[in-house]
């Protein structure tokens, strides 16, 4: 399980306000932080980009890419931003993401295919709705795995987002349980080891106690972890988290156990 | 998922002077902690007890039932001391427990017939080895199921153990995983909602730091929340797993999300 940070994200009044005036700084130590925190790839959430998208994408990876090496998840709606951004990456570099609206099959699909990147295919139906069952994602996963294939871009490029929900959606607690099951049903409906990713902060999205929130996101890891995920998108500085995320991955992954492996 | 007290041990040497004393001070004290940090039942781990079994095992079961109504699990080897717990047992009781095992089967499971109990069934092999995988669990948890319906117990009372095995095996943390899927397949194998227990301990018996093992016991304790185990016996003062199991149960059971239901 890749533990990817959330940490760059330009809502972030700092971050945006370092972008607009093109100032390396406070990103570069972000960076530098998750790198520490045990980041294994960075997502770059630069939102849509209204203003400005080409320059201001290519200096967010520029500056990203000063301090790491790590992969990168160039996280917009804005297809100007994103193909700059592309165009700016010379570490490895996943598309966040793709779903079935038909804009992103449109303009951001083609994307993958002509940079050569891995996808993130999010299970939202057409209209930009989150499917409920694990039944209707994994129709849903069906059909976007379909429009994928029929472009040519190879099924292995696809990582499948089910969309974990807001525990405070009317039925968040049973679609969070719907989730785990899509991820343990993936493989075997698409035919092959599908890599699957999940954003853990979607769960307590909303007002909420920070303690209640990180303890609730601390149950539900191991969960997402024991079904399968292949990736997971969180707060890197949330350190108790990602020591059981690393110890998730050991148990999982693990064929000799030892003291010494767990953080 | 039910918390099941396990701090009850006659391993313990307080517990063990205070039963050959009949001091009934320091079990009480136990008990009562263990009902205030949130037990929904007491597992009495009352060890062989080759010395005065039927005596001390009433014993035990009289001083913990003066400060609870909580189910009993009485946990011994000794059939006589365990017809002698059943006979002094006033709370409702579970007999933890049986396996294939020949000696179990003919001495102990009577006993949950006779005293109308439900019955912890381990899955271990005649010659109590533990299975190896899923599968082979799920084949001793089928000749398990057969021998009890035969005797006419009625399955529901029926509570499947399959074995958490200590990390430090040499397949340890394999065996983890194949856990949960036993877990999951029972029910549908056996054809009705068969309830599942796992001692959470087991998996970090032997030496090692203490931080890391309560680390590993609240990453694996989600995933067997999220199999659908139905009951886990765990130290109930380590109150951050506690409060984690309780999540897990709200998370797996809860039909409208808030916050005021986190621990």
């Amino acid at each position: 399980m890749r533990l990817i940070a959330d940490n760059l994200q330009i809502t972030n009044l700092e971050f945006r306000q370092a972008v607009i005036e093109r100032n390396q700084t406070p990103i570069r130590a972000c960076v530098q932080r998750c790198v520490k925190a045990g980041a294994e790839a960075i997502d770059i959430n630069a939102g849509p980009l209204t203003k400005e998208p080409e320059k201001r994408m290519a200096f967010l990876v520029k500056t990203v890419q000063t301090v790491t090496t790590l992969t990168l998840y160039l996280d917009t709606t804005n297809t100007a931003a994103l193909k700059a951004g592309l165009a700016a990456c010379k570490n490895s570099v996943v598309i966040n993401g793709i779903s079935l609206e038909p804009e992103k099959l449109e303009k951001i699909l083609p994307l993958a295919q002509e940079y050569d990147t891995d996808v993130i295919g999010y299970l939202l139906y057409p209209n930009g709705q989150v499917p409920k069952t694990a039944e209707d994602r994994l129709t849903v996963a069906a059909e976007l795995f379909s429009k994928i294939t029929r472009t040519g871009l190879e099924p292995q490029r696809l990582i499948i987002d089910p969309i974990v929900p807001p525990l405070i959606w009317e039925d968040g607690a049973e679609q969070a349980i719907e989730v785990l099951e899509t991820i343990r049903t993936l493989p075997d409906l698409l035919g092959f080891p599908v890599r699957t990713i999940a954003g853990l902060s979607n769960l307590t999205t909303g007002r909420g106690p920070k303690e209640k929130k990180l303890l609730v996101e601390r149950a539900y890891l191991p969960m997402l972890a024991a079904s399968g995920l292949s990736e997971i998108l969180l707060n890197i500085f949330h350190g108790e988290t990602v020591r059981l995320a690393r110890t998730c991955k050991f148990l999982r992954a693990s064929k000799i156990f030892a003291w010494e492996i767990i953080p």
